[in-house]
């Protein structure tokens, strides 16, 4: 952070923030409170004015919990019980037992005023956040994030879905268009849509969104032919995207800001994956040691992951989303805003007349466990947590590898769709060979291929279905819907690629077959059985005609 | 409950409620999940679909707390240490330690599978609520409200602040109007404005709004010189109405119901204020025993609560918003819709793609509560607030009675505003007089007057500022800010009624000030203050000229 940094507004390269508020963002009124908020807090000053109850008449006296040591992960094996790091051995000798847990405990009235307590935490509050944990996100997302200006606001927010729903609402207005990727997370677009703002895809490589593919939208942009104005708000994933797993680097962000830069686009960052970056995958007869994000220093953990937008962001016109669902639980119903003071005011208003802040509960637990583990255990967990996710996405592929005949496309081969990426095509094991291609390597028939994630929980598969007999009859994504409901009818639900698609009206024939599989969750035994169902299922859709 | 009940669907007289549905509410999609709820929870199937961490990652190993007893308030005894009711020694009898308090705790596995737990709680989970809690809902409800039809859906929300902005998206569009009382609470105000949903007022009385006003404005309505279509949506805070605190008994809401199904009108029920049922004050002088609802059996208690507009609504064009803000604590974020099924399925859609179900932690907290007290418990504990914030309002006002000369008018007087209702108007205590008046009880000067609340958190008072020096010269809503300041700079901060104006637009001229004043918070000593700075201010304002 160099002392340096200005805030948006004494930038004299600052766009002028306030033009990109939808109608609906402007017409929100001031705070209600403000009339009142300047005596509010006043020494001594009694107030009457609010419709509170007394923190007598709660009934929570206390609230506690057992919570894991933030090192529990730390040892973890990986599953193939090869090296757990040249600094394993070292680590281990600091770590607690990995099955006790550390009570913590908020009470209803604090010691000191500024510890965490009920009596606050639990009555109306102000819909950014307790004081005690907005501070420790502040000085978190300073440290992690490091955004380009001063005056960077953090906010909390209910989680990503409903800080997308306010971003849109407060961003947006109808008959408007927001820049996507090709294939992006539906939950997205459904919020955007009964809001009339429609999505622009834009296409994909192996990092995601393409910076050609962006100038392209921009730049020829046809406001009659399209119906719409030119868009000024981009949603992103830029790590371990959804569905793809696609991770975007700092050079191709830098490439993206800029373009926004050029044609004034808010870049609204859902980072959900953030801290689930696992590095390349690497084949097991290569893995001579396995990734382990707990093997480095923090420092060199931080700057080992991808940038977020906000370290670009030199004008603020960036909406970072952050969460805790991946990091704590879903259930938290917690995440954060960072962005500048302009949006963050507007959105502030925004969660004052509908979600208000994250609950009391949720804000003492989560604040409380960071103050336990203080930042330097929730940076281990983080850690911790990223070498799972990356011995799970190891199982996951080194199962597919062991169940299917796996062939590597090289990053410049013309064979493969997201160029700059190593492409594993899958064929059936043995000498199920395909007549029309003769015999030897080549005459494998591909059953589908994927780019192994090196973020996220999820596996993208291609399907290939250009060799399915039916495949000139039907579109190809009733076939995938054939296929993925023969896969649930043998036992295995996982996503259907069409309810991906940014754009339904494309003509299906011109996107292969997809799936999306996740391997956060399930265990070893159960990932096993669902690649055997998906073997068994697959080979039989191509032979059973 | 009569088993004959139908369900909304199957009435002969069912509204078509589909048509109230807004663009936006119609443009969301069904559930995303839709494809994929055919196969979920099928036993034996593999889910690799969803983007779920595993419990394993989730750091809460056990959530716990220490609540209070349910009977915490049944025996205390009001603030003049008078009679606490016949039968409060047999209750005391069965009274555990008021100051002990029960252990609670959430394994993150349960035992068996319909327990509450952490692994399920705090996981992605469907936006209507965990099982466990919306079924104990859903009998409370059933018990409590009785609706008048079978199918009546209950569905968690985040609080009455997001259920009354879901409520407006899903039934106004922009341009629209909304019926809401001349006073009413603002934040339900800046909710809808935004979105181009404008305030219809109806005039009130001692019982809020006014059937007879309501008729009117409905009957009378002109679109053209209005500008918008007549409101079928109508806001309402029917107990302890804020600001005002009137409460509005069984016969004008089966009134107003009758005129909203004649007009086509959908009632949004707001009734955060439910449970603090106070009954009317009494003058100490004639206050021979307290009213007290922990002296009542649970029939009894309910049967003694204003009826929902949900009891009378045969056609379900019924909204109804609870919320446990006032009954647990605000931190809650938690309370839920009782409406129809075609209104609550688009609800959870709107949930979905925005806020979500309440927080994981709420969930488990506030559902492991209410399986510790039980049924019985939480009604309990319902009385024991009940006549908590009865003991207040009688202090206060009490209060009010011992530093002012009270004189009250009966609710048949023409002076009354309110008709229907015991009004107070409020001079100054001992020689104090009006030189125009004369002398004798007549030559008081009025400085405010009041009707005592039979529900709620507040004090709604009028102030008499015609006999004031200024009043020609500055508009009353000045008066009013001039002695709020005034009051503020004294060290006491009370409600301005302007902010509670429907209509901002009406000349200030028509309404006389007012002030909000709460009593739900502040201990004895500090409504004892607040008053001493009231009468202080308040009757230099009216010298001091």
């Amino acid at each position: 952070m160099s002392p340096e940094r200005k805030g948006v507004a004494s930038l004299p390269e600052a766009i002028d923030l306030s033009h990109h508020l939808s109608a609906l963002a402007r017409a929100r009124s001031v705070s209600p409170l403000k009339n009142l908020a300047r005596y509010y807090g006043r020494p001594g000053i009694i107030s009457l004015a609010g419709g509170l109850p007394s923190p007598e008449y709660f009934p929570f006296d206390t609230v506690k919990a057992d919570i894991l040591s933030s090192d529990k992960f730390v040892s973890t094996p990986d599953s193939h019980g090869s090296s757990s790091g040249p600094l394993s051995w070292l680590l281990s000798l600091f770590s607690s037992e990995s099955d006790s847990t550390i009570p913590i405990s908020i009470p209803k009235y604090p010691s000191t005023p500024t510890d965490l307590n009920l009596a606050t935490a639990l009555q109306y509050g102000v819909a950014r956040g307790i004081p005690q944990l907005q501070s420790t996100i502040v000085a978190f997302t300073t440290r992690v994030f490091q955004p380009a200006y001063a005056d960077a606001t953090v906010l909390l927010h209910v989680g990503n879905t409903d800080g997308w729903s306010k971003a849109v609402t407060t961003l947006c207005n109808p008959g408007e268009g927001v820049l996507v990727s090709d294939w992006t997370y539906p939950s997205a677009l459904e919020t955007m849509y009964p809001q009339g703002v429609r999505a622009v895809p834009v296409r994909m490589d192996g990092q995601g969104m393409s910076a050609t593919g962006l100038r392209e939208v921009l730049a020829g942009w046809d406001a009659a032919a399209r119906g719409m104005p030119r868009p000024h708000v981009m949603y992103i994933v830029p790590v371990g995207q959804n569905p793809t797993g696609a991770t975007m680097g700092a050079e191709r962000k830098q490439e993206i800001y800029n373009i926004c830069v050029e044609f004034d686009v808010i870049i609204v960052e859902d980072d959900p994956y953030y801290f689930l970056q696992e590095g390349p995958y690497v084949h097991p007869t290569q893995r001579f040691s396995t990734f382990k994000q707990t093997d480095m220093s923090d420092d060199q953990y931080l700057a080992s992951l991808a940038p977020s937008f906000l370290k670009f962001d030199y004008q603020g016109r960036v909406v970072r989303l952050d969460t805790f669902s991946k990091t704590i639980a879903p259930g938290s119903r917690a995440g954060w805003f960072t962005c500048n003071p302009i949006f963050a005011e507007r959105l502030e208003r925004a969660a004052e007349t509908s979600s208000q802040g994250p609950s009391g509960f949720t804000q003492v637990l989560i604040g409380k466990v960071l103050q336990t583990w203080q930042d330097k255990g929730y940076i281990q967990w983080l850690k911790g947590l990223g070498t799972e996710y990356t011995r799970r996405r190891n199982f996951f592929i080194d199962t597919l590898l062991a169940k299917f005949h796996l062939e590597v496309v090289p990053a410049d081969s013309p064979h493969n769709l997201f160029p700059g990426t190593v492409r594993y095509i899958a064929s059936a094991k043995g000498a199920y060979l395909d007549e029309k291609r003769g015999s030897g390597a080549a005459a494998r028939k591909p059953l589908f291929s994927f780019v192994p994630p090196t973020s996220g929980m999820f596996i993208w598969l291609q399907l290939h279905l250009e060799d399915h007999p039916k495949f000139k009859d039907v579109a190809k994504e009733s076939l995938e819907m054939q296929l993925w409901v023969k896969l649930a009818e043998g036992g295995l639900l996982i996503g259907p690629g069409n309810m991906f698609a940014a754009d339904k009206t494309a003509s299906t024939a011109s996107y292969p077959g997809h799936f999306r599989i996740s391997f956060s969750n399930a265990d070893d035994a159960d990932l096993v059985k669902a690649i055997d169902i998906f073997a068994a299922v697959i080979t039989k859709f191509h032979q059973d005609v």
